[in-house]
């Protein structure tokens, strides 16, 4: 058995689908990028027979990307399949995903089938894709968690035999304790040749319902698996999947006793945590593992004495390994365009030629009126550039509000060029201020949910306004930023109507 | 060996010293009164010896809950031990809960020590708390992750010889993997003969550094330990403790292969959830196992077809099992006081007389500019009725910003029923706001972070703003609700201001 363990992350599919975590194509290759540089073996970047947006994302990220596999999921369908092996023509290395329930549950209630017939059409579509000429099939048995053994090594031994080399044991409910999917794993390593013999190998999809995606895939890991699908920060349906940064910081803290290798650079964990929880506006709680804010602040006055005389006392793992920068370095008006340039690479973002120039010019404006500029203030920039060049464009505001006071709000758009005004009251300043704005365009429009965040500290900050719209049935997501709360609020809705599907 | 698990919930002591999670007396009342209908064995209730501010809290909470035994922390010295004792004066049952390091960092760095003179200090500490007639004596060995076991034994039967009843075996650090903490605790049930005679039982207390603390608290569990430490919502240091409602819901969905009885009433989880989340400042992330947002919901088109098909093919818990009510019940206008008080209750907010007065009052208002008022309004105007009688208020404001305008705004206050007027220019409209208030409220003060949100949907709702200010090195935390997002702010402002400690 190999000791190379494969990391397949899913945070652009099974993290993806989450409402409101939804990412435009041009988002998702960034985090694929950013997923390359962190050192995933595999990216699965959609679903491709789900919708034409996702058939698109899966062909832009395989163009985008140099060595990661690229994966694409499908049902166990012919038409799927042709979809997955359409969108990956440009991959470098390409992966199908495939597969079907095996629990009890999904043969009776989702497919009203029986064994013997989920048993053939799972060999029917590996043996499909197969002849698609993929570097790589992978299959999945859903809901494996609550799948009987017996049967479960039946149909891994008869896909493997179709052409499959990784089978996926997903725990689709999140239902499994730790013994009880290491123990599915370990019967299977001893039951199915091809696994014993290293022809093929088995992976961990395990969900976080009870909270024990991290600990059911570490057992998979000890029981012999050798791929872990994971999301960045855990993301994912319902309470989420494994999130990759802990099984990563595992194995590293433990390498002495679980020797198995793996290629993620640890010291990217912290800037792929940020750029994930920022474009799919899933914040991530201080207290999580890993790359929560206070994941490495130490407080109480016993722990900060035994600190204090030796770290060894408390720390278990350096702040450096996962990239958190414990020396925030602070830029001012006299950095330079390369210092800058350096900076966004070390948070993640690689800019360059025009785009870098907006940025340096925004950073110079804001460092003008804000004397530091932390890594905070950085990643507003670098997000806000995207917002430049838009359809709509906001070129003044001015609004009255307060306690007892008439919120006024006046507005200024520029639509395709062409400059409008108007006028409103309402209900506080950003509801004046929206209703003028909806003077100007006249779209069916509702804000869904706000987060407003001052950034760094005090009260001449830079606001960051994240911001769901609906429009026509779909959720737009918007962000926007200003030291002025109500601009930036206003910023995040016109981000919004920018993104709306053409009518 | 029982089969009664005892849940010790430490939200107060363990989870309430992260910095900026700081309660006050009332809010911490307000907590304890909530864990006791949880249904918690016992509350860590602080740190007597640690501050004048610790001490007041056990003494206040041990008066207000009934039925749970009250615990409080303390070194392995005879001072803290006087001060426990004597802030449990007024517990029904009072639990000293003392201990020391007994690990070779602990020994070493921390105390400069010996085993055996560590051991001497563990019962002398025991054998000095016993004489102060407390119903119960638990000692803690810390960091007892990286104690070698067999003079973690030692250390185990020495103290129970001396009066100890519960064993707290803690992974200070966070770095065991189920497996090593399980047989840990096995060793330890089968080396020390008054733990498999039943005569002491022994604790779990897990930290969550490597994402483990829910997995190596039921390994713990499955190993033999009988008390779990625990806290809401996984809050505390670092990565935080075990999570309360992910053990309990474990246990529950899992009763027929781990027969434990244990006394939580699952259905106050989530109004739990949220008054820890909102008195801390401490978010919880949407996809949180058990009490995230998204917990309960399901997105992907293949399961909600399974879903609607049959609930049983992807639905693990019932979301009414953690008392989360998906017919969000909508009030209006027309619903009585009674009514109110009823929702109130659900939401875990008990309100009567005056103050259920003001808040009915509060809600009318709110009814009449805004239709329907869900659960959401309802949590944010009783958070908002404590803030009514205080001594700085909020009189008036006006600010007028945007984008190519000066922000400058108008503030009036009362300040110990005195009212003053100032006016400023700012860099958006709240810092023209606070720049004002500074003008008439002379204090040493730096906003900190602020987040502020729009609950429910559609700009003419309400917003929610929480603050963080500092005041003479110590952070305080505030509140402010109001339609308009600059009012919100100034409130939040000022509710940190009516907290800071009288000079």
């Amino acid at each position: 058995m190999s000791d190379r363990l494969i990391f397949f992350d899913t945070t652009l599919r099974d993290g993806e689908q989450v409402p409101g975590c939804q990412l435009n194509t041009i988002e998702k290759i960034e985090v694929a990028r950013q997923l390359e540089q962190l050192g995933v073996d595999v990216i699965e970047a959609g679903f491709p027979a789900s919708s034409p947006g996702d058939f698109n994302s899966v062909v832009e990220i395989s163009k985008a990307v140099t060595w990661p596999v690229i994966c694409a999921l499908t049902r166990a369908v012919e038409s799927d399949i042709d979809a997955a092996a359409e969108a990956l023509k440009y991959a470098k290395y390409k992966r199908i995903h495939t597969g079907i329930g095996t629990s009890e549950e999904h043969i009776r209630y989702k497919f009203n089938s029986t064994r013997e017939q989920i048993l053939e059409r799972a060999v029917a579509a590996v043996r499909y894709a197969a002849k698609k000429k993929v570097d790589e099939i992978e299959f999945y048995a859903e809901d494996a968690g609550r799948t009987d053994n017996e049967y479960l090594a039946r149909v891994t031994e008869a896909v493997i035999k179709a052409g499959a080399t990784i089978i996926n044991i997903p725990d689709t409910t999140g239902y499994c304790l730790p013994d009880e999917y290491g123990a599915k794993i370990k019967y299977l390593m001893e039951h199915v040749d091809a696994l014993s013999s290293g022809k093929a190998i088995l992976s961990t999809h395990c969900h976080n319902d009870l909270g024990m995606a991290t600990a059911n895939t570490m057992s998979g890991i000890l029981n012999g698996a050798r791929q872990v699908e994971v999301t960045i920060n855990g993301v994912g349906e319902r309470a989420g999947n494994t999130s990759l940064e802990e099984i990563a910081m595992i194995l590293k803290c433990h390498h002495a006793t679980i020797p198995v290798d793996f290629n993620i650079n640890t010291t990217r964990i912290c800037s792929t945590s940020r750029l994930v929880s920022s474009l799919m506006n899933m914040p991530v709680q201080p207290n999580k593992a890993i790359v929560g804010r206070n994941a490495f602040a130490h407080s109480s006055g016993i722990h900060q004495d035994g600190v204090l005389k030796n770290t060894q006392t408390y720390e278990i793992m350096d702040p450096k390994d996962v990239g958190l920068d414990e020396n925030n370095i602070v830029m001012t008006a006299r950095s330079g365009r390369a210092a800058l340039k350096h900076r966004l690479s070390i948070l993640g973002i690689e800019k360059d030629g025009e785009a870098l120039d907006r940025i340096y010019e925004a950073f110079l404006k804001l460092a003008d009126k804000k004397k530091e500029l932390n890594d905070d203030d950085i990643l507003m920039l670098a997000g806000a550039d995207t917002a430049a060049t838009k359809h709509v464009r906001l070129d003044g505001l001015q609004v009255t509000t307060g306690k007892g006071v008439t919120p006024i709000a006046a507005i200024k758009l520029s639509v395709a060029g062409e400059s409008f005004e108007a006028a409103s009251t309402g209900n506080g300043p950003l509801d004046a201020s929206i209703k003028a704005l909806k003077q100007i365009i006249r779209r069916d429009m509702t804000l869904k949910e706000m987060t407003i965040q001052a950034i760094s500290k005090g009260s001449d900050d830079v606001c960051k306004v994240h911001m769901q719209v609906e429009n026509g049935g779909h959720l737009y997501y918007g962000f926007g930023s200003d030291t002025d709360i109500v601009t930036a609020s206003v910023e995040a809705y016109i981000d919004c109507i920018n993104k709306f599907k053409k009518k």
